[in-house]
């Protein structure tokens, strides 16, 4: 076929000179570097998935239940007992991982005309999010200790009134949770709605958002992934929890069948199988535990982590310290964060590996 | 829960009032609606789906291969196979069902300030992904018989300069395929790109637009399914060939991680079989011949249709003639056409019960 460069398409002009989102996909020893969960799933939800596949399967030829109310129900299961907070069917919607949540949510809350604001470091994919959907995104930056700094926090909203406003608790990349009390705060002044992405809420003790919900009925929603905890991060199934009404609002956009009848099945096998899934979390906690302590002594500065994963510093230049880990067979990750890396926890023989490269790294420190 | 309604939340205005899209999901005996493959897949294939799921279940803690260069390659030479025009893995993308294909494409080609033109009535799914990217859409009406009017489209597509043209062909509701020659001249005259949807293009004998990519590399897209001939609706597996630039263009636009580590593995499954598949695509063809001939000898105006349904009329109202099909147990698609109905060629029992319905209602014609 003929060569035609991008640059010879007539590509949206915000578009052009940008490159594609997403982590290198490296093959190396220690993969820590995308926040997955380390831990399989156990042979006995392999042996159920299997079950669901060969029973599923010879429907294949049909388009899937296109509301997903069988796994809704299992996420709204789930999500209660997990936080407490009863909710049911019509509270949750779910999609191919939780960017196409909030794909969807800016999709009916922001687009063109209207403003997202978030909390910067924080999920990249937020402001990306936003540009896809012709959103303006405001980043009001954290606070030095990379928590969000409350006055400076609330005049944001006060000043630029974004129509939906990021809260992301346990903040991704830097592991730390936001208190209620300011998420109420914040709440209450926002004109628009307000999405907490709590992807790594599992990894937490404190309280789910999910307890603000009856105070804030048209303008909370709490955002999940299955990608963290839940380990099944191959399995893309994001989902939301808020009023009945946002459910309805999404269903206006979405893309009919969206989620595939296999999607559908993996998850609700997921889910039966929560109990032992997340049994790994505990597991992950303690190992962040350790890893942070033992960097700590080193002298990193660490960010007081509820995640599955910590961020560290600090470095003259945090790209070339990426690389001396990535020499050492352990791949972390770079988020642009100067002077900071991040690293997810693993099994415990990944963090030590992490750890002796740390260790390391930290003795040539003055080269960095 | 508090009770809030949709209106009360802060929904974009031009969402206000719509409903969501999709054709009824009931229980019927004879589904003809969707336009799926009546066909299960093989035992030999779902039990290599199986296969799969065992190997893979284990590594569903880790997020898919992001680029599915595997499914991907998969797909060019299936595609290649099939329409004669030799492809390589970087001509082909593929998303979770063609919608998504169609959405990112008009992400990054289209949006505000940009046009997209189609030519109806056609795949309804076009202006809806237009208007859910804000993607200005006009509608170029076809001829009386449902055609593309050439003299009409090409002053359409010189008045309104569309940085997006959608062609389907087959075209769906209508079955009509529109000629080579004719989608040459259109492209010849867009300014912008131009998108042949060939969802259902395995039931037609014509050949492939493929054949004009080596022509319009920088302009011609070529869509297609896996949910129609092939037999996989439930899997969601939509996919583009064209210039690998174009490939380019959507990874800035893709969600990351948006095809799950289950879809990939299902949909090469699926074109490891498509021999089996396919030959159930010849058995449809013939029963869709027969359904056409039977209809017009009682006298149904019937579109020629080279696709897997047959689109027939003339109705006073056509909403009242679907409700009769239903009432006998055949649940077909009113498409908002007036005048005019859409049934699916399913197997022969199937057909057998929408012709019988149809002749009871063919006789109590002078009723609707």
């Amino acid at each position: 076929m003929k060569t035609v460069e991008l640059q010879d398409l007539p590509l949206r002009p915000e578009l052009r000179g940008q490159s594609p989102y997403g982590a290198p996909q490296l093959q190396v020893a220690n993969q820590l570097n995308t926040n997955e969960n380390p831990y399989s799933p156990s042979p006995a939800l392999v042996a159920d998935l299997v079950a669901a596949v060969e029973d599923l399967g010879a429907s294949l030829n049909r388009y899937p239940e296109r509301d997903a109310v069988e796994l809704r129900t299992a996420l709204a299961r789930y999500f209660s007992g997990q936080t407490g907070v009863s909710v049911g069917v019509d509270n949750v919607w779910a999609a191919n991982g939780s960017n196409e949540v909030l794909q969807q949510l800016l999709q009916a809350f922001g687009g063109p005309g209207r403003t997202a604001l978030g909390f910067g470091p924080s999920y990249s994919m937020h402001p990306i999010l936003a540009a896809g959907t012709q959103t303006k995104f405001i980043d009001c930056p954290r606070g030095e200790d990379f928590r969000i700094d409350e006055v400076r926090a609330l005049e944001a909203v006060h000043t630029h009134q974004p129509d939906v406003v990021f809260i992301t608790t346990p903040n991704n990349p830097t592991g730390d949770v936001t208190d209620l009390a300011l998420i109420d705060k914040i709440t209450a002044l926002a004109p628009g709605i307000v999405i907490v992405d709590e992807a790594y809420m599992e990894f937490s003790p404190s309280p789910s958002a999910a307890t603000l919900l009856q105070k804030y009925p048209g303008k909370l929603v709490i955002s999940r992934t299955m990608s963290k905890a839940f380990d099944f991060a191959g399995g893309r199934l994001g989902y939301f929890v808020a009023s009945p009404a946002f459910v309805e609002a999404v269903m206006l956009v979405r893309l009919p069948y969206h989620l595939s009848t296999l999607s559908q099945a993996a998850a609700i096998v997921a889910l039966n199988h929560s109990a032992d899934t997340l049994a790994t979390v505990a597991k992950l906690a303690k190992e962040r535990d350790r890893v942070s302590a033992q960097l700590q002594q080193w002298g990193f500065d660490v960010v007081p982590s509820e995640s599955n994963f910590v961020f560290f510093g600090r470095f003259a230049n945090q790209h070339l310290v990426w690389e001396k880990f990535l020499e050492r067979g352990v791949l972390i990750r770079d988020v642009g964060q100067p002077g900071f890396l991040r690293t997810t926890i693993g099994v415990p023989a990944e963090n030590d590996a992490f750890l002796a490269a740390a260790e390391e790294i930290h003795n040539l420190k003055d080269e960095s």
